[in-house]
């Protein structure tokens, strides 16, 4: 039972077991887990996605924990999938927090939850977790949660691969500007501002609207506000998610979801060259090269150039 | 007086126009800033480079604003690169309270002040900003210092082209777990405490102190506490950056260069093989290619294999 395709007919199984082992081979990339996501690859396509992310300490994870059994109740199977593109300094220990999470499931198979962390390039784990969510489409679950840690260029593209994205934030003056530096507003769907109890709720709520205003755009996200430890705000958070799924569409989503799969080709390829490109030889010249740049005789950009022309890739026709 | 080469012997007879003449021509890809550059390049490398980084709101503007003149004191150039990878939803308005800091450059033509701000893709943003930092050795600054907007891996990536890079916080709670978050923690060669007349500090300084305990290196970061805006702790943030240098020593300062370099020129490699490569009949091809695993006839990896295969890259030998 340890070749990847044996994995196969249990997942078809629905087993759990199949479907983490399944993951763990995707997810650290070991040999067969493309051709593992090739045979998975038909049976995808039918959750949906849901983003939720935004700086830490909002209280996404408690957020997930209301939203979870809302759905559940209507008998919707759930698979969660927290990213932490921690750094190598802190491990994955800041995942400590969705512990508690793991309440969802003590009674329930219909919800699922992974955590992934990084290892090595941060760019991977993007990647590694639209992988992940192939996995758990294929498998069967009706609602995906993407949830990531922070709001970092990784968070986004990760978002990004949602259906709709909710941004949570917590009434506080610097986080709407620190959103907005991060590239938060462009990919909010929804806003939900959490801990809506605390600070000036108001306030924030008005300046975030106003800020807001100032983009336009066909869709207009919703301000909804939480809090999630006491479980209010939920049912309308559900709602606008639901609002904005009417609002996409068949086509809307189609577009989307297909925007989304370019994306994620075009990564694939960038990737693999990368590593096929500083290999072995080549890795040696941009030594040699590096030489010359140090000691001045050329410059950074007369060494890419040259480099680039032995690659032999020119423009396409 | 327009053709890119036309500036360069002002620029060598050290006329501020023909420095901001080229800096925008480099910053804009303009036809020919490569060449500027090529011929820049052999007078670059004696400028020392801080790098200033760390959550929006800790006060890293003000505490510019309050290192300039100690350096000024010292007779030293000094260049300011701001940074801002702000989303292209908020324009480059961020850079706002950065214009405080012209007071700076008002009575004194030793100091000079840039603003950078995202245009299209924010890897961009890092390069183009390592070429500025280019321009502005050449100029002869015998000082710049990097400034960034954020924490995130631009930032990072910005910072990382520093000879001494100074992580801010404030004392507040979230922000060490946050700075962990964003990798800023590996990066810091100096961390400055700011506004630490404001929240718990000493508990914050305890906290930090404990966590970088965890992690073995040879250098152990200095912890500086400053509230810029007084000019207080000022002096000893100097110290520190300067201890750092001397800790680095000629060795030390030669590796991270060459690190630097080799990783700015693969940059430049992979920048341009990505602009080849989804071009014309490739594009045309990946739109083919996109449609049969929208029908879910191949999966996505397959189309990438085939892809990367019409390519031809190999694999080094």
């Amino acid at each position: 039972m340890n070749a990847p395709h044996d994995w196969l007919q249990r997942f078809h199984e629905r087993d759990p077991i199949a479907l983490a082992k399944i993951i763990t081979i995707v997810e650290n990339r070991q040999p067969g887990y493309q051709e593992l996501l090739d045979a998975l690859y038909p049976r995808t396509g039918n959750a949906y996605r849901i983003g939720i992310t935004g700086p830490p300490g909002a209280g996404k994870s408690s957020l997930v924990n209301s939203l979870v059994p809302l759905y559940r109740a209507e008998v919707k199977t759930v698979a969660i999938l927290a990213c932490d593109p921690t750094s190598p300094f802190s491990g994955g220990a800041l995942l400590g927090d969705r512990i508690r999470m793991q309440d969802l499931v003590a009674n329930d198979d219909g919800v699922f939850i992974r955590s992934m962390a990084t290892r090595g390039s941060l760019g991977g784990l993007a990647q590694a977790a639209q992988e992940v969510a192939l996995v758990l489409e294929a498998f069967g679950f009706d609602l995906i949660l993407l949830e990531t840690i922070g709001v970092g260029q990784v968070e986004i593209d990760i978002a990004q691969a949602a259906d709709s994205v909710v941004v949570v934030l917590v009434p506080q003056s610097g986080d709407v500007i620190q959103a907005m530096k991060a590239g938060l507003m462009e990919i909010a769907d929804i806003f939900c501002i959490n801990k809506a109890d605390q600070g000036e709720a108001d306030i924030f709520y008005r300046n975030l609207q106003a800020m807001l205003s100032l983009a336009m755009r066909d869709w207009f996200p919703p301000i909804v506000q939480t809090v999630a430890t006491a479980n209010q705000g939920i049912e309308k958070l559900k709602e606008a998610i639901e609002k904005h799924r009417a609002f996409l569409g068949e086509e809307g989503l189609r577009a989307r979801r297909r925007a989304r799969l370019r994306a994620f080709i075009q990564e694939l390829i960038e990737q693999e060259l990368r590593v096929r490109l500083w290999d072995g030889s080549r890795l040696r010249d941009l030594e040699e090269q590096l030489e010359r740049v140090w000691e001045k005789t050329v410059s950074p950009h007369q060494v890419a150039r040259h480099l680039l022309k032995q690659l032999g890739i020119s423009r396409a026709a």
